[in-house]
């Protein structure tokens, strides 16, 4: 029965509270406290107003950095594809060998799903990514599958349906994002990266 | 500016008209049209009330059947993993050589999760799965992995992280509920189960 105000609730800073990331701008903020509450109460039960809370501003300022919710999952999704995207069209301006240009993209891309604070790879299935606010992130995860598809058939020139084989790759380096929601422990990242690009080659031929 | 009445619209079929599988009881029409909805429109948007109406049936009639729609959604996720863990216990009871038993429980699996009418799997991702009425689901399909991880420890008994391959074989297994969302064609379920399980034992090595 003290009078003392309640403590503020774990990772749910207020205005003046402690920052959720030191040298983050507002926008980071918005989008890592987004990040959070999508992976983990999900994408529908998360409002605008609930993010904002989360970051400790109001939710016309949340406004003054995104038009609406969509705009948000957008930029968090197109950002666990884009790196990896961009580090293939590296690969393919260097004089590699295929297989290691497979590999290399492979642990490239697992490190990217496993370094991002929240999994947010586990929102690929919401049936509002069909919608147009999502369409440049589908387009890039769709570039990014077809990287794979074209180094899985330079890899393995002689495979029966070698997009398939991409595909598969692109299926199992994807999967880290399912191992990382239902296993308590994971292998460090350098290390799953390294094994599942070593396992892909296998896969490959 | 006719007086006919608006035709039953394609797929919603109202009480008195056109069964969605002819051979069907009222419980498994409740659980096909949830599938429907509950893959093509999302778990949060369904109601009972939407899926009564799918059924053409009063949403009484539903509660006569289901308690409630987590109670719909685990049923529909349990099978689609016991199936496979029943086959698993079969295989186990057979003087099988690893590898190959390990390729069978990867055809068959594959088999099940493209041969379900829709694609259940893509709701694996949903927060709610966390909660208690799936807590049967979650520990089947726990089991279902270690299968997977039995089988591949004894596939290729010289492993580094013997446990980890299973995990990935599990992986690779499940990508193909991605595969079925995100491509437009897809090879015959009995030529990509063939291809899978031949990947997968390349992968276990």
């Amino acid at each position: 029965m003290s009078s003392t105000p309640p403590a503020p609730t774990a990772g749910r800073p207020r205005s003046g509270g402690t920052r959720r990331l030191p040298a983050a701008t507002a926008r980071e903020e918005i989008l890592d406290a987004a990040a959070e509450l999508f992976a983990q109460r999900g994408y529908a039960a998360t409002s605008t107003r609930l993010i904002a809370e989360a970051v400790g501003i109001r939710q016309a300022s949340l406004y003054y950095h995104f038009a609406n919710k969509e705009q948000i999952l957008a930029e968090l999704l197109e950002a666990t594809v884009r790196p990896s995207l961009t580090y293939a069209e590296e690969l393919s301006t260097q004089d590699l060998d295929p297989a290691a240009a497979l590999q290399e993209l492979v642990r490239y891309d697992v490190g990217v799903l496993l370094g991002a604070r929240w999994n947010i790879g586990i929102l690929y299935a919401l049936p509002e990514i069909a919608t147009e606010p999502f369409t440049r992130f589908r387009q890039e995860r769709e570039q990014l599958r077809h990287a794979y598809r074209h180094l899985a058939a330079a890899a393995s020139p002689g495979a029966a349906n070698p997009d398939l084989t991409g595909d598969l790759v692109f299926g199992l380096v994807e999967s880290v994002i399912g191992m990382r929601r239902d296993l308590t422990t994971l292998p460090p990242a350098d290390e799953l990266s390294a094994t599942v690009a070593a396992a892909a080659l296998r896969l490959a031929g």
